[in-house]
């Protein structure tokens, strides 16, 4: 399993996702699920997948492939963002329909793959797009300002409660980070490293990316603070008025 | 939908329940899903019911009639809360079997339902069951402490978190309650009233029963004192170090 969250707020990006994957309980590996690529100059192009390993891997490959060989799609030749998830999809349905003969009969067998791309283009705004196993695709909204892939449930209330488009980015990204601890709580097929990238509006550079691992200090303070402060507001919580206190019939 | 949880703690037994069904999205109603039984004296048996309308509702109903008929399978006739969720699990099997081969070519046809049976009868100790719809059953540990049922994965963080064997009821029914509210928040499918009841070990007494309406003071107060401290503890978390900080690679 996996858990991406890619957040497109007023001032830029924030993507997060983990890197365990699995393929049965007993067979669990260490993969980073955000992809960037060597684009030219003009364009940053981040990728954040889950699903089908074999798939998400073809999928990677293909995109690397098309811009070092300048095929006549690439993501250097796009000229919106859009385009480029449009593209995505396309090559992901390609690679997801190469083994699906074969594994007719496999009840268990599922080469379907779910992406986000998220970026910027020079003289476009920065963006993120959704791209299903179909290969279409969805963006994010001033109200819905961010997407999810994988196991998105657990972690989705903090990002309901706290998310919204004025957030400052370095907030956005230690909510998306509560939002992956709660979900590796609750789910053992997600896990760490956790990779975090901020992309700032226009400036065109990746640099403030973080990986932390299962053990990093400061992803330990973090859980650390965030469960010691949150039963500090449960001791808090108003307590039930009799008012609402109401017989339970048998007959309801 | 639905959403469902029971505590089985030390003090006692803690269940929350939702109570909106739908039928699609444009056949919303709302129903009760914490059902109560008149049984003699010296027990105590609720069930939370998720899944199926027809098929919950047959359950409940066929449940009360056996011990209206005195048959010799009643919630009356068990001698222990397993025996009660096995012939409950017996009773949803035959309901759910009735209407399968009318719906059959209806892919979204599905008649499955599952319970949560938890009380107490006297001289054991109190206890609650998931029952699937298969009908087998499982219960709590001291490490588990809390079985869902329906919508469970918004609502389990917050679970996972504080819900302990030795947490006193009246803070588990707050931390239920909060778990309810990140589910209603994110699914529009569950919805109030909500009911919640606490049962205190050896009183053979539903009396600590509420039930909050959606306009409710004490649960929008609960929902806003736990959003604004959330957000106050958001902002007291401390930055990521630069330490953390690394190269987007592409070949990775």
């Amino acid at each position: 399993m996996t858990y991406c969250i890619a957040a497109s707020l007023k001032e830029g990006l924030v993507l997060t996702s983990d890197s365990r994957t699995n393929a049965g309980i007993d067979s669990v590996g260490i993969y980073s699920k955000m992809h960037v690529f060597d684009t030219s100059a003009d364009r940053k192009i981040v990728l954040l997948s889950a699903g089908n390993l074999a798939t998400t891997q073809a999928v990677v490959e293909q995109l690397r492939r098309d811009i070092k060989e300048q095929t006549s799609s690439n993501f250097d030749t796009v000229h919106y963002l859009s385009d480029a998830a449009e593209y995505v999809g396309k090559i992901s349905l390609e690679k997801q329909h190469l083994n699906v003969e074969a594994g007719q009969g496999q009840s268990s067998f599922n080469p379907t793959a779910t992406f986000i791309l998220a970026g910027q283009i020079k003289g476009e705004r920065h963006g993120a797009y959704l791209i299903y196993p179909e290969g279409n695709f969805i963006t994010t909204s001033v109200q819905t300002p961010f997407l999810q892939i994988g196991e998105h449930k657990y972690g989705k209330p903090v990002l309901d409660r706290f998310l919204r488009i004025d957030t400052p980015l370095e907030e956005a990204g230690r909510c998306c980070l509560i939002s992956m601890n709660s979900t590796i709580r609750s789910n053992a097929s997600v896990g760490a490293p956790v990779d975090l990238l901020i992309y700032r509006t226009d400036s065109l550079s990746l640099d403030e990316s973080y990986r932390f691992s299962e053990d990093n200090d400061y992803l330990i303070s973090l859980r650390k603070i965030w469960q010691e402060k949150l039963k500090e507001v449960f001791e808090i919580l108003p307590h039930f008025s009799k008012e609402d206190s109401r017989p339970l019939l048998s007959d309801q």
